[in-house]
């Protein structure tokens, strides 16, 4: 096996083959694991072989792509708040159960709920033809003949912005933009402004319903839906996403000058006492069992698709990584938690839930982290650690990812994603497993976003590195707390 | 330029650019012109010095992406029979009107035209979710309610077939397939099978409806339409295309073992007296104008997609062929005729009446050609020449395509697009210019067939081509035909 050498670990799909790789991991742990194992004072070496070994046994296979593809078949979409959110904390309880886990349990909570009932926009004039478009989430209906007005083209949401209030007249806002695609997704909390608070800068212009063009970089004719979020004090317009191909061709008819009419059509209800949950399941610790460290993903999906890379591949994650710890008969030091939060989608309203029902016991979660960012493969690992020893773990943890291509990075910045900003704001120190996004918004909140989109080895190279993560983390008694120095 | 050797051409987006691709073109010409007028009872050096010409001018860019363009932003969607086909006769009449050419008129017909109003489709039990499906072109209607039924799964049309008649009780067929990408768009005639002829088939059996797998080769959630065929002799069922994702997930469900209840609802009407029309425009020959060199490509798309592959990029390429030979001030022998042919996707209509009317002169038509099969480039070229002087001409053609990536082919079977089918049984020579069709079932038929797939390069390599055939056809006297000797 002349081409592996210590610190380069094959990817299965790089090499073109689980044998070889298995072939190679067995010549790789026995060249490297005697160099590494030297901070015992951090992690001892029987833990830090333990974390070897479960990462080249998930790069061996695991159950990630299997439970992703149970999860989006037996259940499919799942918005929050239906009764298919429902049925997936059934389907996750009995999963977690059959697992073995410890506490397995649902925390329920009410949301204000909201449904699409139907949707349609077409162009009137100057040349007649249906729109691929959808409503975001948490817009209002038209009235029931929908809404027929002239619109008025912006490219960009700082056009809309800088027109005089009240000076629309009633037409159709449209807002376009040029996002790129991103390895990082970071171009995402930018242009999704025009999605979230669009829809009320448009209302207070004079704006009788609002259009964007799909926040996503794919050229399908699949419109991108998402939550928007209404101002108080303005009136709330129907807003609706045309997929990238329609925003081409409106743009196209706009610039050549001629006024477009649009017809637009949304019927939607609210439901205001909706159920939603948080599903939790544990390896209990078995020294210090109230210290906890969190991973997880959010088990509801917008209604479009089968939600299988968001969130079903973060549910396949880390419900495997943590399967993949017990399973090796591991007993961590900590508490590891899976918790798989509910209506993410619409606010992080699971996470808000989890804040306040374990408010008292947050100063003891030691670290988290949450797998939402798609099927793609870890390029990069990075924690918001304030202390030494935290930052001594987290380079053992580093040292162990290395040869799955992971590489530390220095930006520690808090994140770890998007159900962990309430922690965050308690104090819950976080880790990050940067993902491959590239492709990630070509699917997002789309009716494309399914199975057959993911990828099974890139799966277990996430597995891995939660499975790494989590170990060492709960196997330890470091803080990252500036405190714990 | 040292990559650059006679019978190589450089394609500009194998090379990267237009400038690349000019500097390369003019070295080309300069190097390789003198070899290849030889064949001068075939085609006078002039002739074939304006065909070269005309190759390398289409290469610096053509008027074909703009014409696709315009054709499917400012008509769009043109069902047979619909107001927008008649809306796109009137924009080519324009066009062609403009561009100057001769003869230009619209030759209308009466078809039976069939609308879609509406359809839906979902998995009832055992988990409940939505389904993304079509109706097949020329569906009857469900039941206003729908029909709600249990499936019965074939893995191929010949499993069904293979099942005693009457013996499905109301069931919901579906039929399946592994339909793969294929260059030369082969495998197509194989399955489309199990859409024209699987309704009819289903219904013999004792089927309430029928539902395929799309005839396409992409994995995402756009199913593919198309027209299906009923049998005089049985009844007439609902009949739908899943997208191959969702067809994905009904498979991964029935293999489950468990049984599959489905809801399909579809409206659509029939108007018996619809109208069509065949689009014509002409180069009109100087010497022999009664006879005719046909290229064309069709006008009407399916109702899902602005129809840019299919056949959006047939008429920019023909038209654009047709228009270069007019700017370039050139006046062959013969009449070159291009037809933009009406109503192809319901079942050749538009050619059965061009066949009809032109009955007692298609013995002056030379030979034809069409562009039907998308946007990508040309790499082979045959024709069915029963001649040798027909030969050596094809031979020149070839020649003088080479250089273009254009290699001949030793098929010499009748060929040359759907719409010269009935010309081919009135004895009429054809031509082939294939093209690269590895994506063309991709967008096939569906929403997503729009503009932006569509690469202006290489439109421009097939105007080239086209207007290559078309004048070297048109400006010598040779005959294809078995008499021609």
């Amino acid at each position: 096996m002349p081409e592996i050498v210590a610190g380069q670990y094959p990817s299965t799909t790089q090499r073109g083959g689980r044998f070889v790789c298995a072939v190679g991991l067995v010549t790789w742990v026995l060249t490297f694991l005697p160099l590494k194992l030297h901070a015992d004072d951090i992690i001892t070496p029987e833990s830090a072989a333990h974390a070897v070994a479960l990462r080249d046994q998930a790069m061996r296979g695991t159950d990630a792509l299997a439970i992703v593809g149970a999860l989006t078949t037996e259940v499919g979409p799942r918005l929050a708040g239906s009764r298919a959110e429902s049925r997936a904390r059934e389907w996750a309880m009995g999963r977690l159960s059959d697992y073995g886990f410890s506490g397995v349990r649902t925390e329920s909570f009410s949301i204000e709920g909201w449904e699409r009932h139907g949707e349609r926009a077409e162009i009137m004039a100057p040349y007649p033809q249906p729109l691929a478009a959808t409503a975001l989430g948490g817009s209002v209906s038209t009235p029931l003949e929908g809404i027929s007005a002239d619109i008025r083209m912006f490219q960009t949401l700082d056009a809309l912005k800088a027109i005089p209030d009240g000076t629309l007249n009633g037409a159709i806002a449209y807002v376009g933009h040029a996002m790129q695609k991103t390895q990082d997704g970071s171009s995402y909390g930018y242009f999704n402004e025009a999605r979230t608070r669009g829809p009320s800068i448009a209302a207070r212009k004079g704006a009788a319903a609002y259009l964007i063009r799909s926040i996503g970089t794919d050229s399908h004719r699949f419109p991108h839906t998402g939550t928007l979020r209404y101002a108080d004090d303005t009136p709330r317009i129907p807003a609706l996403a045309l997929s990238n191909p329609d925003a081409d061709q409106l743009e196209r008819i706009a610039l050549s000058g001629e006024t477009v009419t649009i017809h637009v059509w949304v019927q939607t209800a609210t439901n205001i006492d909706a159920e939603s949950g948080n599903i939790i399941a544990e390896i209990r610790g078995r020294e210090a069992p109230t210290e906890v460290v969190v991973i997880g993903a959010h088990l509801d999906s917008w209604d479009l698709g089968t939600g299988a890379i968001d969130d079903g591949a973060g549910v396949g994650i880390t419900m495997a990584a943590l399967k993949l710890i017990k399973d090796a008969g591991l007993a961590p030091r900590r508490t590891i938690r899976l918790v798989l939060w509910g209506a993410e989608e619409v606010g992080l309203l699971g996470a808000r839930a989890y804040q306040e029902r374990y408010a008292t016991s947050l100063s003891e979660h030691v670290i988290g982290s949450e797998s939402d960012f798609g099927g793609g493969r870890v390029w990069q690992v990075t924690a918001d650690s304030q202390s030494e020893r935290g930052d001594r773990l987290f380079a053992e943890i580093a040292r162990i990812l290395a040869p799955l291509g992971i590489a530390p990075g220095s930006d520690d910045l808090p994140g770890g994603g998007p159900d962990l900003s309430p922690l965050i704001e308690s104090g819950v120190p976080t880790l990050r497993l940067h993902q491959d996004g590239r492709d990630y918004f070509d699917l997002h909140h789309t009716a494309d976003d399914t199975l057959d989109k993911l990828d099974a080895a890139a799966l277990d190279q996430n597995v891995a590195a939660f499975a790494v993560f989590a170990w060492l983390t709960a196997d330890s008694d470091v803080s990252f707390r500036d405190s714990g120095d």
